[in-house]
């Protein structure tokens, strides 16, 4: 069964696509990158960084990179983005990256996230997070920079807690959140470091839809399928009109958000701040959702 | 029965008055412009164009004039933008404009269409949308213009289905219906095509009220009062200031705008897709909102 | 019960605290400063102007010095805003200001309103209006520039009424509005002067609590706690970064914006309607929300 009308990929010159072949096969320690079982141009990225996911330089880099060259292949329409850690989507930044460093690799770290944020929300793929976990702070980010997302029900949570563990949410992150969700909750939720049940999540517009565990990849494909129903062409000129301006703007101030990370993360008392806070959420249980 | 409390135009020049009332006479063969049978400040822009109000050159520039004539002549305070086409109040684009033309004749269509379209959502008068059939891609985009939009029931629909059609939506016409729906909405049912039941198309904002068909113009006259209980001063000041910016925005990038249609106009895919696909929304029926 | 886990003010050079504490027994005509009676560092702004806190330059001054003195002092952490008058929150501006004055002498008090309402909107201490009555025109900017809002039950109203008296909302207080109840709603809201019940504005969120009157204050200590659970450093930072492009934009356009009210404040006919309109809605009496 075919996700394209047409397999692309076989029209493509031999070496073009043996490297291609090459980067699939290529099972990085953080994040494996295997075509789909059922549709042959759809690549599974799984973050399978133990115990939590949380986002290195290696990893940013291998994701990076990873989306460069599969939108560069043109054999792949679309990228599902999930995770190989049973309960964690990812828990956000590896805080360990910030701890200690020069002030150049700090800044070199967060120009990298910005930049593979703003790849993975401008990408001419289809993208579409597999929730499977909790997805926390930049967890999060990743799976709002997507154009969908589907969450599996469970006692995971997905929310920006950053505000809870000391951090700063960085300002391109907010943008996706806006656009999602809107001004006001966006503003409320970082300010309080709301993490939301999937119930709640797909009562704000966070998550798209929310679906057993079991059915994920399964709903996961119907929306892809959905999403392929148009030419490659027109979903990508369409994804790009939606998005330009957002994605200008954020090329704009990058130097300025940055910068504005880098001078927060060097901050004496956030420094001493910096340990370990992920996998806070394993075995999490849902509140309601508040009134106020 | 009067619209405005004192008829402005009696005090106008006779040279002036004269001009309008010819203009307003003059029955194009794409759109009536037609005094409000009740209300004398009040114009009735009624599209006439058999089979499915296709919006061509023609169209658009005796939309555009009277636009300009009405608002210079100071005689009229409100119009109404209507269709006299069974089921249909417009199905977008004349395509036809489109298909094997020379690039300048493309670029000028779509400018004429984008300066319309500002000149629509700019507009100093009161602009209602009596939408008394489908209205879907740029037939849509008309409506969203409007200050507001009064829907009649029944089985038509209203939405941007260009990307059903193989077409993309303008970039000018994305920031009426963010600024109606929302960012998400507005980017989900562009890449999905989505059409809309009346119903659920006031469930999400798109229109203001939803009436019996019969009751439609009575509707539509009950807030033409209430919009007309503030000067017009007043109102046109207040109007100015929510829509400045976007305003702004969109003479900014008209150039970049238009150019980038004409660009996506000129392909030859695109060349090639087309059709006389217009009217293909009589008879259909409506589908429940999608859960996801 | 101190608000903060340690007091800041013990720590500052004798002179400074001395000058604040100085400024906080300043009880001014218009405007009462006091600590709160539980936490130490929350000061009540209580506006005590009889008969319906109109908001004129001498209240504008002491409101935005008062703002940046406790800024400044680094002694508090968060502001309550709220009345001494019974039933009325704030009426709105007091038209006399703009009665028959010198051109220079408008356009400085619509640079004073400006400046003052950005300044509360960036500010960089925790800012909860506590409304307490009705709410109207400026009295509901004054609210929506604040970080949350809580208001009492009962007879009184808020919202955006300067069209039914004749007057423009500023642009600056767009920006607040929007952000809070979306572009939509603030546009149809400032177009028909609409106000709402406490109930109402709850729905569309232009509110964020509605409690019995007796409980106002005990619920906005709730809020102030929960706010200041975070460090101030990040509060700061993530209000700074939630706020930052509204607030730059402000700037930017302040010229413009002065000027375009100092324009309309000086016509004849905007002249000649000043008068002293406010205190109309006191036994004002709740009417559903319109479902069109």
């Amino acid at each position: 069964m075919a996700f394209c009308r047409q397999t692309v990929r076989l029209f493509l010159p031999g070496n073009r696509y043996t490297c291609i072949k090459r980067y699939i096969s290529n099972q990085s320690k953080y994040l494996t990158v295997k075509k789909d079982e059922e549709f042959d141009d759809v690549v599974i990225l799984k973050m399978v960084k133990e115990p939590d996911n949380s986002i290195c330089t290696n990893l940013l880099e291998v994701l990076s990179e990873t989306l460069q060259q599969l939108e560069d292949s043109k054999s792949y329409r679309a990228i599902v983005l999930t995770s190989g850690v049973t309960g964690i989507f990812s828990s956000g930044l590896d805080m360990l990256s910030l701890r200690q460093k020069p002030s150049n690799e700090i800044y070199k770290f967060w120009s990298l996230y910005q930049e593979t944020w703003v790849r993975l929300y401008a990408s001419s793929l289809i993208t579409v997070a597999a929730i499977n976990g909790s997805a926390t702070a930049s967890g999060c980010a990743l799976a709002t920079a997507c154009d969908s997302r589907v969450m599996a029900e469970g006692d995971h949570v997905i929310g920006h807690d950053e505000t809870r563990t000391g951090w700063l949410v960085p300002n391109w992150v907010k943008f996706g959140m806006v656009n999602l969700i809107g001004f006001k909750e966006t503003e409320r939720s970082f300010q309080k470091g709301t993490i939301f049940s999937p119930e709640d999540a797909q009562k704000i517009g966070l998550v798209d839809m929310v679906v057993p565990k079991d059915d994920l990849m399964t709903s996961v494909r119907i929306r892809l399928k959905e999403s392929a129903s148009l030419e490659d062409d027109l979903r990508i000129s369409t994804k790009n009109m939606m998005r330009r301006e957002t994605t200008e703007n954020l090329n704009h101030r990058q130097q300025e958000d940055v910068t504005n990370m880098t001078i927060y993360s060097l901050l004496e008392h956030v420094q001493e701040s910096i340990v370990d806070t992920n996998a806070q959420y394993l075995g999490w249980k849902p509140v309601p959702w508040p009134s106020g």
